[in-house]
């Protein structure tokens, strides 16, 4: 199935600045795709730091399992990423080839296996060899450089139709450090779930326990407010290395530390961007969806109501309709089981209010919207009308591509 | 847009007997749909008794708030039901309609306001006039006789390819009684949610808090079971009439007796027959999805895992595709959040095992399962392997027509 580049992809990509004690390369092994490279090999320096967010599932992946591991220690030297095939339910076997390429990295990169990263995506239940990646980590290893970024973000891409990079700085102890960002997510050829891998790089000194406080504060705003489908992935996974080149900042005790605030926000800003782009990729996805929840019971509560509007297939398809059906986001609201007073509801779709006080706003004309539901991106607002929690969360609709995409791909 | 009848519909419906105490009779007012019938008046003899069970939604309709007061009393001598417009929504306008029919009805028949209960189906969001519905309330009660079943099936109808009825007899207290039901829900033309609306009557003689016991029991296992795109509606009505005529049954004292057994089997086939129906005609349905969960922690796990894989549009795709994905239902269990233990998972597809012990079955050959997947009855198995709970739900494949119903119903 050819994939042409989603009408909701970025206009321009970022120019990736180096981040120094990180080291990049991409092969092509054929693991799944032909003439695409799909393994990646990141390396980085001695001392460097790691935190990580990991799938919720039940039903996890050997590669997840074993950055499980890997982030009790909290130190790395090197990730490696292959794209075609998951490793998740495959038993026995998918724990042999995590241990296997970890045995062969630490040979070549004389660390310790747990510092070894991996993550894997594609297809679920296919036994993964590990013969071609064990294979190819020698040249890999050698052809290591600074500046590969655009190759590593397209070697960890699935069905995705554009590479995801971002990239953003900070004062950091009186320094200017970098945060790189690279990630794949919610295309799909060979038929699996739309897996989310995101791998960040700074060159921040940052201890892993608080690269952790800060990475976790970071990605519930923005990795854990999108969603295409609902459906979460067996191999999700999130890392955020820290080389440390930039030089270490003194008495940093907790992640509360005020001269940290910077190095968050930058961090906060680079996930959003690059869960966005997760977003714009959406299987099928010709518009993106924004939903703004106000006046919930609490900030949990507005997440939960913003992601059942963001799921709702009723809404998902009305927006892929361009209708403004807003009856359908009430709808979404009252299941959400999370407290709401109907006749406090007030919601607004590209700023125009349509519904107020339990019933369609006497003055809204769906004229005043149609140009609104027409353009690209999408602006729905909700006052539930109990309280002060709120939330932002991201989707895209749901169209005849997503079908054709997931139903059709043996054809 | 034209629906042609869902290719999953039933090949031949009842016969529906008449029950003694029940009058139907239906008119075309033209509220939405113009040359077919949308109001349904069922009358009910004096001693009826009344149970329900009605959405969970927090924005729930004018008649589903109407009918909840009734239901305090659990007296019934009316049913009023109208499609084409749900009332939901609609603000003060909406209780004073509810008000204004049951007015009205309680004039012509000389009973109580709590004893017209009402059900309304269609558009979110718009005031619902009671004039047509209270205007054509005289000549309906005029019309009302024992015979009307088909008729009334089709009035509640707004997008359903086909009217939904099921009728059972049961013994108890040394007579045959009947139960007769109608249900409507899952298709839509103009825009909304597929509201499911279920009416059932019955000749036995049962106090209202009896009545109730059972009905919720058998709710359950049914409707409560049965799922087409995961989006509860505002107006989710099944209400259980008991006209008594039948005659009483002596020193019945709760709904443990024993001489209630036949009924409430009864009760359940009919119900589960219902939901059936229901679920065959779900938007778009080109195939039937049961999917049975053993060996989960409780039946309420077994129940939201079944429910996870039949809301997973990646699973749904998948069997519209006729694929037998085993992947993504392993990762539905992974997502429901229920406890499972991926080395014990076991999974079947038509019958066929196709994934144990953590990784696919090193027998299981997909080209066996392709003529099950053909079929229009897909029957999924899988057992969590931590406990004893099981559950067995319903849902229908996602297809293309899905969108078109719901994506460009304007056009």
């Amino acid at each position: 199935m050819a994939h042409e580049i989603s009408p909701l992809a970025p206009t321009q990509f970022p120019d990736m600045p180096e981040i120094v004690g990180v080291a990049l390369s991409a092969a092509a092994t054929g693991i799944r795709y032909k003439n695409r490279v799909d393994v990646l090999l990141a390396t980085m320096a001695k001392g460097t730091t790691v935190a990580g967010c990991l799938t919720n599932s039940k039903s996890r992946s050997a590669p997840v399992d074993w950055c499980a591991d890997g982030l009790k220690q909290g130190k790395a030297r090197a990730l490696v990423v292959n794209a075609g095939n998951a490793n998740a339910f495959t038993g026995k076997a998918g724990v042999a080839t995590v241990k296997a390429v970890a045995k062969a990295a630490t040979t070549l990169l004389g660390c310790a296996q747990a510092e070894v990263f991996q993550a894997s995506t594609g297809v679920i239940g296919e036994p993964l060899n590990p013969g071609p990646i064990v294979n190819a980590l020698p040249e890999l290893a050698k052809s290591a450089n600074a500046s590969s970024w655009n190759m590593a973000a397209n070697a960890i891409m699935t069905t995705d139709t554009f590479a995801k990079m971002a990239t953003v700085k900070a004062k950091l102890g009186g320094k200017t450090i970098t945060i790189n960002g690279i990630a794949k997510g919610s295309g799909m050829i060979a038929p699996d779930m739309a897996t989310m891998l995101v791998f960040i790089f700074t060159d921040a000194a940052l201890p892993s326990k608080i690269l952790q406080a800060l990475l976790t504060k970071s990605v519930n705003p923005s990795f854990n407010c999108i969603t295409v489908d609902g459906d979460t992935s067996t191999s999700d996974t999130v890392l955020l290395f820290a080389t440390g080149a930039a030089g270490a900042v003194k008495d940093l005790k907790s992640a509360a530390d005020a001269r940290l605030k910077p190095f968050a926000k930058a961090l906060d800003s680079l996930c959003l961007d690059l869960a966005l782009q997760v977003a714009r990729d959406g299987e099928g996805a010709e518009k993106l969806i924004e939903i703004k929840i106000t006046g919930a019971e609490s900030d949990k509560a507005a997440h939960k109501i913003g992601m059942t509007i963001a799921n709702s297939p009723l809404v998902k398809t009305a927006i892929a309709g361009e209708d403004a059906n807003w009856g359908r986001i009430v709808m979404a609201i009252g299941k959400s089981g999370e407290k709401a007073i109907r006749d406090k509801l007030k919601i607004k779709i590209g700023g125009i209010v349509v519904a107020a006080k339990g019933m369609k706003d006497p003055a809204y004309k769906e004229a005043d919207i149609m140009p609104h539901m027409k353009g690209r991106e999408i602006k729905i607002e909700a006052d539930i009308g109990v309280g002060k929690g709120k939330a932002c969360v991201w989707t895209c609709d749901l169209t005849h591509r997503y079908i054709d995409i997931n139903g059709s791909y043996r054809s």
